[in-house]
């Protein structure tokens, strides 16, 4: 590629790119801290309303709707609080430090109340934005044990990527494998139907490519970040690609969730900030009883939660009378 | 509904809407401020690449390609440039004052070369955010005129809204109904086929529900900004909700383009600071000739401007190897 005529623009383009990138990180985290207050003054409002995240939840967009089985939706009754953290931001006094970690890692907590699924009562699952060694960036977590009671939505995934990633760890090889554990949860992925996967098997994401270390992001980055700056004065740097037999490694075929990367982000960037307008939308369902032609067929969380007639009307009456197609 | 027992929270709720809002608004300024030089370095770049405009707009998503007709796809192979500003940001020694405007508020400008269609060299149409007395908040905008040609893709319609517009504003009152060009216009709307909709029709845009001045907003700010004031001292506050007579003139019966502040918004929001991603988006395509079964089928600009092969690939590799699912 080196060889190539490639136009300069392209290349000023590319930096232009990453420059745009920095710009939102900056505002990301900056969102973050602003917000952080009336998060906190949320959650203590919502506390008060019954069953506000299992109702956020059945009002979820379809790209959290389609991993909710009716087993999930069971267990979402329980969902007792959500909680989304940018836990690489520094808050308090010492305030941003551009060094400090990136913005875009997330840690995504759940609280459930006693239930036949699980003993635990909260779940959480990290994501940390790294970047590897030959040119990938992205998140990725580590699996979260779960214990199961009697039933396993998952029916058996989610335990095979934990048992597959602590077999990686202990060898110190992330990349391993062949051995018995790896081939269970091969045979497992392929055999499983994805539109019946659970919602709890995205607890066992690992990576849309592969696993990559704090270590190994941290020296990318400083390579990384070089190369911007030689870039910056107009020189030419060629970037790392991965080689044939890291392609392959790379591939994520022993990922329970391909896309739990994502799932992660409509979690933490449309459900969690837009939690009171899905908890109206209910609201506004429940009353409205010409919902039949809606296409999405979500589970019926409120019958399962044997909730009635909501004894009030929420106040749509701050300022904000109902969009006829609110977006956002 | 004063006399409806609301329970406190729901209005706890309400005023913390609004307080989000408050930061959204702040970020979207701060952002604007600090990605201004970034666009502007953009603008230089991408005037030196053949078509970078047209093969953006060839490659945008489906909430503003459904409004491409054939017709339009022509003319769009002849758009030189477009711009976003979001014009009530001072920008500036001054810097960000809260109360100097709205940064939701947006200019979209077109700019075109020599074509068959119209003789206007610059479209621009400006959006503003505005209150109105009865409690409604949105983008409201005024029709553009266009000078065509011999064709009009629109048939009628764009220049009917003008008509419609500036009758209104002779007679001051925008709320005049039942003249001529009024009754002309309902009946353009009505005959018409939505999906074959031109986009032009969419410079005919005035309002999702009716046309709000500055001066009613200025007032409605005022008065909304003292109730949010006692909102937050805890006191209850009754909003401004519309007469039924009121919401008649609300329907939007007369408007030309009923989503057309969400086309804006596309624009602004995704088209403008993603547009190089569907730059290169169009460049994929064209190297990845499997392409067919691209369910949105969208009109080949590529082939309309008659554009071979690139003579050169796009360099990648400025540390952003393609995602295999990017988004956003």
């Amino acid at each position: 590629m080196a060889d190539e005529q490639v136009p300069v623009h392209y290349e000023d383009l590319a930096l232009l790119e990453t420059q745009f990138d920095e710009v939102d990180r900056e505002i990301l985290a900056k969102q973050y801290v602003l917000s952080a207050p009336l998060y906190a003054k949320r959650q203590e409002i919502v506390s008060k309303i019954d069953n506000f995240w299992p109702l956020v939840f059945e009002q979820s967009p379809p790209d959290v709707d389609r991993y909710i089985t009716p087993n999930d939706a069971n267990i979402f009754t329980k969902l007792k609080s959500l909680d989304v953290k940018r836990f690489e931001i520094p808050m308090g006094p010492e305030k941003i430090d551009g060094e400090a970690g990136d913005p875009r890692s997330i840690a995504i907590r759940f609280e459930f109340e006693d239930n036949e699924y699980f003993s635990n009562t909260v779940l959480e699952k990290k994501f940390w934005y790294r970047r590897s060694n030959d040119g990938w960036s992205g998140l990725v977590s580590e699996p979260v044990k779960i214990d199961w009671k009697e039933k396993d939505p998952t029916e058996g995934l989610l335990d095979a990527a934990h048992a597959v990633f602590e077999e990686r760890k202990k060898a110190g090889d992330m990349k391993k494998k062949g051995f018995a554990a790896h081939k269970k949860l091969l045979k497992l992925i392929e055999s499983n139907n994805v539109d019946n996967t659970s919602f709890f098997a995205w607890f066992g994401y690992v990576s849309a490519t592969r696993y990559v270390s704090a270590e190994e992001s941290a020296q990318a980055n400083k390579e990384y970040k070089e190369r911007q700056d030689k870039r910056s004065k107009g020189e030419r740097v060629e970037s790392p690609e991965p080689e044939e037999e890291d392609m392959a490694d790379m591939s994520g075929e022993d990922e329970v969730h391909p896309e739990g990367d994502e799932l992660a982000q409509v979690i933490a960037e449309d459900v969690w900030p837009n939690a009171i307008k899905y908890f109206n939308m209910s609201e506004m369902d429940f009353e409205d009883m010409s919902d039949e032609d809606d296409d999405n067929a979500p589970i019926d969380l409120r019958a399962l939660v044997g909730k009635g007639k909501p004894k009030t009307k929420p106040s749509n009456d701050a300022d904000e009378p109902p969009k006829k197609k609110q977006k956002k």
